[in-house]
């Protein structure tokens, strides 16, 4: 009784840090370095109070159809969440009973891990068969940046009999991605999931949503609170997504600024893995540790992520920033 | 596989309708008729964008302090959500088995069952004993508006073994309130539950929080989302408690105008509940069926809320609006 026994347990997911300060060079948790479309300012500061009052639509029915079109599929094929997130926590109820498991890439984001002990069914690593019924493929993947191309994946899904989430956070960075395969007439089991928190620059809005068979939709609002979105943040994306210009030009912006940044490191003798997305994943050269440059950096206020599990400890992951962000960070680099 | 068997079953929670219509007397979802703080209106004509880039305060630090300096407690005793509703989804997950039973008062809100069916467990209607680890007691409770004092409430909660949530969503608008039992130093399984959609005019921010035994407060914490509340929510709900006078002002007009609107009822021959909320749940006079007088009322866009359920059926319930609203209700009723 009480707590139960699964959550007294549980760890608990880690964010990377948010440091209060704006003295850091802040390359830990991929997020944009470039403002959201000042479209969204002006929602915020035309926003009528008097909204507030009343209840939001929790069908979030403007912002679908403006995701539908965009995507090129209807309302009914659509679905808004308070950030991915929540999704995943959705999907984890919707999709899993209490006696099968969820999948996922390994190594990948290391929510997905906790998300299994919070839903109480095992993890499993790579595994897309067994006791798995929902399997959370990152495209491009977190934290290596590697992306798989959609016919890749979609062989994958076909023979597998679950759910298969394919989790395009970072897909506006990328040369391809699996929108096509979510929109499919015969899609009987592949959703794709995209945020505003990325490539938008909305990641304080937490709005992100996904794309797959009405069915697998329909399940997903069930298991929904009510009015999970907010009514500022339901038209505060809608404005981002009527502005997609802007969301691109960014996006241009930090895809140069990683293939630069690519370059330097690899000048400077670091292996880099190729990426699709707005970080890179990177190797120091022999004789340095990953652990001990990540620490180094944080003494000098420039914080990137390094995590020390066996299989990604020799590696930093850098979130691509501005130019002037990158170039305090090589130099950081060149200096040791 | 796919679609979970107990979600399949689910029929999701109905909300009370949101027409789009400004022509509309909206009585029918318990929202405030008064406009948030003007606080709240500066907070986002101010908000710098470039704050949505990052991610957001995964803690909600300075909202969380100003609650617990509030309700006389400290941080380590709030947690904050999605509104209300997270709180209660996080709470079936935190605080329930898989072979446990989530009770609450019936009748009562009936987003509770749908809960129970989502977290696919038994839903007991007041029982507090046997599987029931959570039970969920509003108070005010809906739709009946009826209080129950704090004495008798922490009576139940002692011999209780699992948790007891007690759910003040409309405890501004009573003359007393359990908040003390959430924050006495023995307390071991009472958690205090408040919105901002009631008495702040908020409920299109999505912004609840809860008060409780730290243990218990730890427990929602480790299976929330990590970013559960946005940017820009943090910071209107923040200005809210910061002038909270504005509140208090709107709730005693509010109070004022349910009790005008009791007399004039009672005039007109109904039936009236005594009530500690915002809203008044009435049976109509003999002759009259209440599911006609909804059904009447919406013709002439007065939207109240009704449900055939057989415990509820006699009565319908109407949110307090403003005088002008009310009158236009009184008008409506007297022309039958």
């Amino acid at each position: 009784m009480m707590i139960a026994k699964s959550v007294r347990r549980l760890k608990g997911y880690v964010p990377g840090e948010q440091p209060k300060s704006r003295e850091v060079v802040k390359l830990n948790t991929n997020e944009n370095p470039y403002p959201p479309s000042p479209k969204c300012a002006e929602v915020l500061k035309t926003f009528d109070l008097d909204n507030l009052r009343r209840y939001p639509d929790p069908d979030c029915t403007e912002l679908k159809a403006a995701l539908a079109k965009l995507n090129h599929t209807t309302p009914e094929h659509v679905f808004v969440g308070n950030g991915s997130d929540e999704i995943l926590a959705l999907a984890a109820k919707a999709f899993v009973e209490n006696d099968e498991a969820i999948g996922s890439l390994d190594p990948s984001y290391s929510l997905y891990r906790t998300l299994a002990d919070i839903r109480n069914v095992p993890w499993k690593g790579n595994e897309l068969g067994g006791k798995v019924s929902l399997f959370l493929w990152t495209n491009p993947n977190a934290p290596t940046g590697a992306w798989a191309p959609p016919e890749f994946v979609a062989k994958a899904a076909k023979s597998f009999k679950g759910v298969m989430i394919v989790d395009e956070a970072y897909a506006d960075f990328s040369k391809g991605n699996c929108m096509e395969l979510a929109t499919a007439k015969g899609n009987r089991n592949i959703i794709v999931m995209r945020t505003f928190s990325k490539s938008f620059s909305l990641a304080g809005l937490r709005v992100g949503y996904c794309v797959g068979p009405k069915p697998l939709i329909e399940a997903l609002t069930k298991v929904k609170d009510s009015y999970n979105v907010d009514a500022i943040a339901q038209r505060v994306a809608l404005a981002a997504v009527k502005d997609i210009g802007w969301m691109h030009a960014n996006v241009a912006k930090v895809v140069k600024t990683r293939e630069r940044t690519r370059n330097e490191l690899e000048k400077l003798g670091w292996q880099v893995a190729p990426s699709e997305s707005n970080f890179l994943f990177a190797k120091p050269p022999k004789g340095q540790k990953a652990g001990a440059i990540f620490a180094a950096l944080r003494e000098k206020n420039i914080f990137v992520r390094w995590w020390p599990k066996r299989n990604v400890r020799d590696f930093i992951r850098i979130t691509i920033g501005t130019d002037q962000q990158m170039r305090v960070l090589i130099e950081a680099l060149q200096a040791r």
